[in-house]
């Protein structure tokens, strides 16, 4: 594949936060230095912990927002030195995985 | 990224179905062991299929949606030997991607 | 986990853009030999240039569209040579990740 070649590493990072939690994600969002996010309404789900703590009957969904933001490497421990904390006391999750840019001044 | 020692390597699993059979997804992802998922409606699409098989004209788009969860490497077999047979009597796609977590007790 | 084995490789394309330039990426992907698509609605964001080039305020967002495809890995060069120039006159952004499938021919 010759196109990956031109294509930039980063890493991807997507929340799920109750809709009350979504502002204080963007702000670390920016904070850390990230350039943009996309958010996605419509989302529902059953909290990672919630099949555990039995804190939801199987059928009951919270109404959640899924938050994606791309960052260079260098920036992910300064994202994730914010986000620990605010994850820890609300019921969120979040996911980091490798992702390709083709533009990575967007990004940087 | 010294950020990247502190989390753990997990399984992402995207399923794209129709709604009718988004009940039977999420029934499945708790039979494997799954502790939560996230579901996104708004979904719309053209099944991989449906330009191979004429069944769905272009602009012909099912209503569908996005169920995603996350589980340790080794609840992947069971996931996929549920998933399997109910993609396979449906139109629904399944992608499996490597992804990174803080919190691993929370997903296993 | 044995069930990697049965799957295949293959590259996810996540394609952030305006509602009114969905519809050429839609023409994009079916041009490069995708088989099918997955868009998703109830999408806003702050582009990646957003913050930078201060054309939005903080708390304007756009209402984008998230569409995704899968496309085994010899049709990507083709797909973004497609992309590149779409994106490069609007303030789409596009994340490319290795993702793995379970029946290839779908996609293919």
């Amino acid at each position: 594949m010759k196109s990956r070649e031109d294509l930039t590493k980063m890493t991807k990072i997507e929340v799920v936060v109750s809709g009350a939690d979504a502002h204080a994600v963007r702000d670390l969002f920016r904070a850390a230095g990230a350039t943009g996010f996309t958010s996605l309404s419509g989302v529902s789900g059953l909290g990672h912990h919630g099949y555990h703590q039995g804190r939801l009957l199987f059928n009951e969904q919270a109404t959640l927002e899924l938050l994606i933001t791309v960052v260079p490497v260098e920036k992910v421990d300064a994202l994730l030195a914010g986000l620990r904390p605010l994850l820890a006391s609300s019921s969120g999750v979040m996911f980091l995985s490798d992702t390709f840019v083709s533009r990575p001044e967007y990004f940087a």
